[in-house]
């Protein structure tokens, strides 16, 4: 079978899978094995595998190896919808199995069609994040200071992720670039993760707090940011990781360029604004202190009433320009009237 | 003697000095005792007591009571010089030791008179913060929803303190406000100190991380901003806690008032503007993780690169008015030509 390599998730030539145990990270780089979907189930849910993309790759490769197993159709069935639920907000998730689903059942459950599917699904969110990378990286002028917010690299996918990506683009392309990282409060990806990231791939980076970003701007410092979305309205509003929508002001104020990276398969049709995605709030305690294999702790008081957004919203007129799969468009671009349906056609 | 009785100092009765240990906030309320200027060098040292105003009168009233103690001249000024040393870019220390060891020059070493001019710039901080909580809280609407920057209350000063004790006057005066604290990265002022102090007063209060603010006045969810000043340049820029800056520019966007609080004491009429003030860079340790009393992690790899300014500047622009002890100014009044001379005389 195919050999499939990414930052976080592995096939190997012998048929083992092996996903990168994110929760250790940037301490420790353990690779755990999945042998069965009931494994790649229990990773999922314990967050050691995250990033949207990668989780719905990770479980089509599972289902792959279960049908290698020789499995029944019932049992495959039963798998594929015991791992949806592993994490029921994650979209590509649902979309990787119901394509997996649906391919069983067309072809009377032939082995090497699934299988086929799932390294399908492997190597098509590489191009995808190719694209993004390509796209995003000619904006990128040599010399450029970029900032960025979250993870959005190789951890979250298994290409070279959606802003991070384009960041190593412009890298490879030999620009000389130098990446701020915002730690991301509350839940510090930037500070664990995207850091990891840059280290590995020798990409020069400073690690900030997410409230030194403007300051740095302030002198001139930062000339670009470069972020995620995860969930695009038509009018190109986006929710992206809580503090997003801060640094689009500060970037906005200080005239520095600001682009949201994102699949086409992010946008949402059935939001109109922004004002229609919904915003989770999550728990206090990420808050009042912070929780991870590094250790635990609480420095604020237990009972401090606490509000924990973990997205918001960044409206389409603090957008430089919004960099799809399919290319760069600009705010006036995007609010052509045509933009939606040629969104809908991939466009 | 005077009893004196603040937040985070105490003189009882039978002359003993005692300081909350702020360290230990807010889990423990551990009150130490300083019998000798050692004791508080030592207690100044290790940061057990903080915020410029407050280590001035603690530093005053421990020489204070080294002058009961009988204690020479000789000694009182070697006290005095070691005191000085303990925090040496502390200006309310440095201006606190001046006044008493001139004192002390001028009245032959006069104990009453050292005693009592201790004891007077105690109750001269308790009369500035309190001038600027009244002009302050005039500013304030009945049901509005105010948020604060880092640590300005009572742990800071000996009184109400600059933005917080704004705050504290609102609610005092039967205002119904609503507190957002910003826990303030990286040393988390915020979140340890300020949600402590609301917690005693009875302040109904919400702990965010610094990048959920924008994403509040967003949805219309805060109408106010108080946050402190470090050092005030003649233009009406100021330094403050980093991401006061980021604040005053998501303020702006929204259209929500911005006000600084300080003492006219603050203002250096050795800058000119915002651009004369040096920024102390701090260590990195302090970004990659969080270390304190309530326990120490590290959650980011242990080389990577950090930049840690520990304030920055806003400019007058930025600011709807600055609230001094003299009263409340709008930028404009800032402007006019004859507002440094104002100020030199106490405005």
């Amino acid at each position: 079978m195919k050999e499939l390599l990414s930052t976080a998730l592995k096939q190997t030539a012998d048929g083992k899978l092996l996903v990168l145990d994110q929760t250790q990270l940037p301490k420790k780089e353990d690779w755990i094995e999945a042998k069965t979907p009931e494994d790649m189930i229990q990773i999922i849910y314990e967050l050691k595998t995250r990033g949207a993309p990668l989780i719905g790759v990770a479980a089509a490769l599972s289902l792959a190896q279960f049908v290698r197993s020789g499995c029944s159709f019932d049992d495959f069935k039963g798998a594929a919808e015991a791992l949806r639920k592993a994490r029921p907000t994650a979209v590509n998730l649902m979309n990787a199995i119901d394509r997996l689903l649906s391919k069983a059942e067309s072809t009377q459950f032939k082995s090497e069609e699934v299988i086929a599917l799932a390294e399908q699904i492997f190597e098509e969110d590489v191009s995808l994040c190719d694209r993004m990378a390509d796209f995003g990286a000619e904006l990128v002028q040599d010399g450029e200071a970029i900032l960025t917010h979250c993870n959005t690299g190789g951890l979250a996918t298994v290409g070279v992720g959606t802003a991070l990506g384009v960041i190593q683009r412009a890298h490879e392309q030999g620009k000389k670039i130098h990446v701020f990282v915002d730690e991301t409060r509350p839940l510090l990806q930037g500070g664990r993760l995207t850091t990891w990231e840059l280290q590995k791939l020798g990409i020069p980076y400073t690690l900030i707090c997410d409230n030194m970003a403007a300051h740095l701007m302030q002198s001139g410092r930062v000339q670009r940011v470069f972020v995620g979305a995860d969930r695009v309205a038509c009018n190109g509003d986006f929710a992206n990781k809580i503090g997003t929508y801060a640094l689009s002001i500060v970037c906005k104020f200080h005239g520095v360029h600001f682009h949201p990276v994102a699949p086409v398969t992010t946008v949402d049709f059935a939001c109109k604004t922004g004002k229609d995605i919904p915003i989770e709030e999550r728990k206090a305690f990420e808050v009042r202190g912070v929780r991870g294999a590094f250790g635990e702790v609480e420095w604020s008081p237990s009972e401090s009433p606490v509000y924990n957004p973990a997205f918001d919203v960044t409206p389409v007129g603090n957008i430089s320009s919004f960099v799809f799969d399919s290319g760069v468009y600009s705010g006036k671009d995007i609010e052509q009237s045509d933009f939606v349906e040629k969104l809908k056609k991939g466009i």
